[in-house]
């Protein structure tokens, strides 16, 4: 008891000095070099906007051949690059494929050009070089200085709008560029059609319609220029149109309000004087350019940069404090502040300020009681990503499973999200991983939507035959090899994914709510199919022919062609995390299965299997355990249900110390838009949800000292580690609320209710 | 007084017989063959849709060169043709160059085929042969058997649906083709992207992109099948799209409910027994695709064809009932009521059921308090077919104002339209003739818009210096030949638009609208700009340079090169329709005028000058006299001006005798959206609007025995031509409500109040 009281008043007094300056530890640029992905411009928390510099135009292919170079361009931003291409305003975040890079902004001084040059010919372009010496990056502000021209540009964002501020230093003719071909990933090849209007001579507005990852989808704009422009022109760079008759008699060229093509690029020119600043506000809109205009009005209505930009920093300290932690230096507090950063970038806003947002059948739609959210990388984000905001996002968690449930109403394949941006479902990955994140929901019991509503549309999702390899999976307990090169991954997935119907069901019927009482059985009866592509032979899951017999050809540590995806046999055969207990038993028992395990962790992978996949890099690996790429994520995690939780304690530290540094080319893997970095912050915490879709959290070793998570309820939950230290990363015993835990996890509620989790370090 | 009465009572009675059946006197095929440029579809008044066969698809370009053959299929159907493509859903009536043509649907038996088919060898595509013997048009209602496949295909039409019935003689396997490549005009060429949703088995939905004479042109769809689709499937003809991924997982072409690309046909496949009917409606819409089913839902919900063909007819008899003659013959009539339904196409409602509809910013807006309009052949239908609508067509001539004026409103370079179509300015032909349109609306009292506003979109129009010239007309009182090559025609109409602001502005200030008092005199000064290209050695209109001095080579025969458009400085010159007095002057006084109009008509043109223009025939002129184009249409009633009205009379009733005939090739020139029927419809009438903006027709000589126009005010006002003949074309007398005319004209306001018209003739 004496205990409890320490806690409750000493840990506020002990995070208190952070309290309005977490900000400090963000550091935009860890993971901008190599496989991170990620990009270090300026945004608000889940923002629309993502306004950033992109510093390449690597094509994604070059005559018909893909370039795997474009691959560390999916956040428009390489580190070791030397050039700035401009600014665009929409961003990825740790995604392993890409598209966007909207509506790109570049300030030039000189002789105007409209091309953006070349990585080794800048002068040639309207690019520039720079220094990472000028750059500073926080959570939403940018800055460099654009050497070629001399000029400061300053990046800050609300959640729609993007504003540049560029100071022409030795002021003389100035050019704004405004690249609407620009893009990430199939640069200059993807558009489908651009228009562009200048309404007066401080506001232009347009959008921009790409066939990318997403299929359909339009970028609208409105940017407001804080001093008049004093003349602009346009060129398109796409085949001259068949007929365009009466346009002729019209230059377009120069000063005409109207463009449209499919590959504009226009410039807007000033004369400044040394020093003279000028403020660029852009606003996006998934609806309209009246949206967009909407969108500005709200939430930029003056050029004050200043404002805007402390209002940011004023938005990331709220997110920000909703964890407050103490580690043990300063580099771990680096890192767990960039990961809750890099956490709370996606899903992204897509709704106007008046709730407006283009939905998946292309209609314009009204978010009614909800914000309407989008960049849904569910494959990755619903391991852990979604599991931490239902503890510290839980209004967004309503938000973004009504945003999925519009989308399921608006899909004509009835189906909820797979992998879906901006009004369109691109299919990226496997299984229906909306589902967990909506069952997790349902099962932690987060209000603020329809849970008979949200269970029907998971039903139906699971049920859809046509999709890859369903109908195979329900008749036949597994989906074939011959179906999908991916027989195995899928088949674990669906398994997983149909128990979490299963728990949600459980809970609904449970609360009397209206719910099919079949369906747990159904889905718990599908749950087990994992056992069908168990192959005992080899000790691995392994894919499963029409007939019934496995696959002769198997190479259990390739990642390729093996009937896995970014995953081999040795990583993707733990896969089945509602059921740990049937999976070890089915190994063999606790003790070949620790051996297993161990031998993951330990093993040497050949060389060859490094060279075949583009997401993995020594530096993601231990052995052969992936920490790179999401299907091993739970697995240190699987020692606790063998018996051996210290062997989970050693690898959870092993893995924060080791694959998560306080550097630009700090992340080992893609982030994808947040799992890599909720990992951390769970296992920093010391828990960690293994089976999402339960309200049970594995306990870990944490790596705070101290920590305090204010909850949305009023509350607030804290962890402890009491003789912490860099070596001592065993648990000797843990304490809720002054009472030891004989169990290796707590529950959901736990944390919700308040209290205090005391992990007694050796 | 006794006469006054005859005709009060007898007039009804004599005209009576036609009340319920004036669809009759319509023949759609009226200038489907070679000129005219009409379609023989079905459609209603104004109607959205406008579903018609296409019978060919020649591009607009082979290899980069204009094929001249394109021209022929502004209206996609040529009546020499053999083959039918299919029935699309758009189509511009009479125009001199086109678009349009989307979402061609096409019934089809055996085998499926997805490529049209060329007219030579049309089995090897989805087309058919069809012959005369099995078409029927008549208002709203089109059928036609379709050999190749022995299907029976009807058609009708609401405002915003077109309903179609196929009949599958033989039953057996029947697929509805669905291209969405398909167009008129730059076939195969201008898609920008098309989009497909397979909503159910009897819903589809879509839209479709275009790059053509409208610039940035999307039609959504909704089309609803009677009976379910058995199967169905997609190609897209574009080339690959460059980045595909995880889409290839699903085979998207059969049965995949979704598809997008720039060039996508789609096929719905049927069994159907012997003398099955598949009714199939499609909604349109100009905002999205929900904005098409609401469309759908409103207007056509059931399948049933009867019903919808019974309204549409009833809908034509109410509209072509405004106008109630008695002619000489059958024949007569026929041209008579095709002319008023030509008169009665355009322009076309572009708004859904609830009023949004897609502005020229390419944004939604709700059209309130009226009914938005598109489509506006303004050079064309200023002259004749707007004037007419103010006398039969008043709600409509407010709607349309408030279009134009919404037009205005969204207008980035602040003009009210010019020649627009389908939220686009195409900037086609020259003038601001959207001016007369509505000073003419002013002067005439039209109620339904706000004066002080239209007038101020007037004036800014008119003072818009980058417009083609205007710098220059407002600087030198012309526009140079250096500018353009139409300069003088330029001038010209500038000078007679300019006129109209006068009118208007003058009728405000009268009735004490908020008018400013200046403009009056600045654009009467305007008005006069016509004697700063009078070139008075040569006696006709000629190029002006910049520095002052007319432009030496000059061929007053030659439609080219010359300094006019769609006309020669023997037409063109006789331009002044604000001041015939003023310009009869010029010309050396009325002896010299009359002997000079005589000249136009009787002169013998060399067949040179045939060759060189694409719109004139031999049919369309008599002797110089060009009736094929616009420019001349006031030219027969100049006559009255210089005193001699005899001479008016016999040129008016010879161009009605010999210009129109009641035969698929009976148009001398382009209908152009109206024009040439509206000058048909009021010189049977026996008056013409010389100068719309002024109260005053001018009187001709009436084809008409007797005459009723029923007004929207209640009233009526009836013509007589007392003691008529096929040889009795010129006016003894004229009495109005029973008093001798002692002018050469009516006014306005005496057709309003209702009365009697009496020609005598002899």
């Amino acid at each position: 008891m004496k205990r409890f009281f320490f806690f409750l008043i000493l840990i506020p007094v002990l995070l208190h000095g952070q309290d309005d300056n977490l900000t400090q530890f963000v550091n935009p640029f860890i993971g901008t070099d190599r496989m991170g992905h990620t990009y270090p411009g300026a945004t608000v928390p889940f923002g629309m906007v993502q306004l950033s510099p992109d510093t390449d135009t690597i094509p994604y292919e070059t005559g018909g051949k893909y370039n795997p170079d474009v691959y560390k361009y999916c956040a428009g931003y390489q580190y070791d690059d030397k050039t700035i291409v401009g600014f665009s305003h929409t961003h990825f975040s740790g995604t392993g494929h890409s598209d966007l890079g909207d509506i790109l902004l570049m300030p030039t001084t000189g002789k105007l050009q409209l091309n953006p040059g070349t990585a080794g010919a800048p002068e040639k372009g309207y690019r520039s070089c720079f220094s990472h010496d000028t750059e500073i990056a926080s959570p939403g502000y940018y800055a460099v200085t654009l050497e070629d021209h001399n000029i400061r540009a300053e990046l800050t964002a609300t959640t729609r709008t993007g504003i540049h501020r560029y100071t022409f230093s030795e002021g003389g003719d100035a050019h704004i560029i405004l690249d609407m071909i620009h893009g990430i990933y199939n640069y200059d090849s993807k558009n489908v059609w651009t228009f562009l209007r200048v309404e007066n001579d401080t506001l232009v507005t347009g959008y921009r319609q790409t066939n990318g990852w997403a299929r359909t989808r339009t970028v609208y704009f409105a940017i407001a220029f804080s001093k008049p422009v004093e003349s602009y022109g346009f060129a398109n760079f796409s085949p001259a149109q068949v007929y365009r008759g009466f346009w002729r008699r019209f230059d377009q060229r120069t000063d005409f309000p109207e463009a449209a093509g499919a590959k504009i690029r226009g410039h807007f020119d000033f004369s400044t004087v040394p020093g003279e600043q000028i403020t660029v506000r852009v606003a996006l809109s998934p609806v309209s350019t009246a949206g967009a205009v909407d969108n500005l009005i709200s939430e930029a209505p003056t050029s004050d940069f200043a404002s805007v930009r402390e209002a940011a920093r004023l938005t990331w300290e709220k997110e920000l404090g909703r964890v407050r932690v103490k580690m043990m230096n300063r580099d771990q507090t680096v890192n767990f502040y960039t990961a809750l950063y890099h956490a709370f970038l996606s899903p992204t806003v897509y709704s106007d300020t008046d709730n407006g947002y283009k939905g998946l059948d292309q209609n314009t739609h009204y978010a009614e009681g909800f914000d309407n959210y989008t960049t849904f990388s569910l494959w990755d984000t619903y391991r852990a990503l979604h599991p931490l905001f239902t503890v510290i996002q839980q209004k967004r968690t309503a938000d973004i499973v009504n945003s999925m449930l519009a989308h399921y109403d608006q899909s004509v394949h009835n189906m909820l999200p797979v992998w879906s941006h901006y009004a369109n479902e691109n299919w990226c990955m496997i299984g229906y991983h909306a589902v967990p994140v909506i069952a997790d929901a349902i099962v932690k019991k987060i209000p603020g939507f329809d849970y008979g509503r949200a269970l029907e549309a998971c039903v139906t999702t699971a049920r859809n035959g046509w999709y890859d390899g369903l109908d195979d999976y329900m008749r036949l307990g597994y989906v074939t090899d011959e179906r999908t090169g991916s027989s195995v991954s899928v088949t674990l997935e669906y398994a997983y994914d149909d128990w979490c119907i299963a728990q949600a069901d459980g809970v609904l019927r449970e609360k009397l709510f209206n719910s099919d009482t079949s369906l747990a059985g159904e889905f718990l009866r599908r749950s087990q199919n994992y056992r069908n592509v168990w192959d005992a032979s080899t000790g691995f899951m392994r894919p499963r022919l029409a007939d019934g017999g496995f696959r002769k050809e198997f190479d259990v540590l390739s990642t390729h062609g093996q009937g896995f995806i970014e995953g081999n046999a040795w990583n993707y055969s733990l896969y089945v995390p509602q059921d740990p207990e049937g999976m070890i038993s089915l190994m063999g028992g606790r003790k070949r299965f620790v051996e297993h395990l161990d031998s993951l962790f330990t093993m040497d992978l050949p060389d060859s299997y490094f060279a075949e996949t583009e997401d993995i890099t020594r530096e993601g690996i231990i052995g052969n355990y992936v920490h790179g790429n999401e299907p091993s994520h739970h697995v240190p995690y699987l020692f606790n249900y063998a018996g051996e939780p210290r062997k989970t304690q050693y690898r959870v530290r092993q893995i924060m110390d080791a694959k998560y540094l306080p550097a630009p080319d700090g992340l080992s893997g893609n982030d994808d838009c947040g799992q890599m970095s909720a990992w951390y912050i769970f296992s920093a915490l010391g828990f960690y949800p293994v089976a999402p879709g339960s309200d049970r959290y594995d306990l870990g070793s944490p790596l705070v000292k101290e920590a305090v998570i204010n909850l949305e309820n009023g509350k607030s939950f804290s962890v402890s580690a009491v003789n912490q230290g860099p070596g001592n990363v065993y648990v000797k015993k843990v304490e809720l609320n002054g009472q030891k835990l004989d169990r290796l996890w707590i529950k959901h509620d736990e944390i919700m209710q308040g209290g205090h989790l005391v992990f007694y370090m050796k």
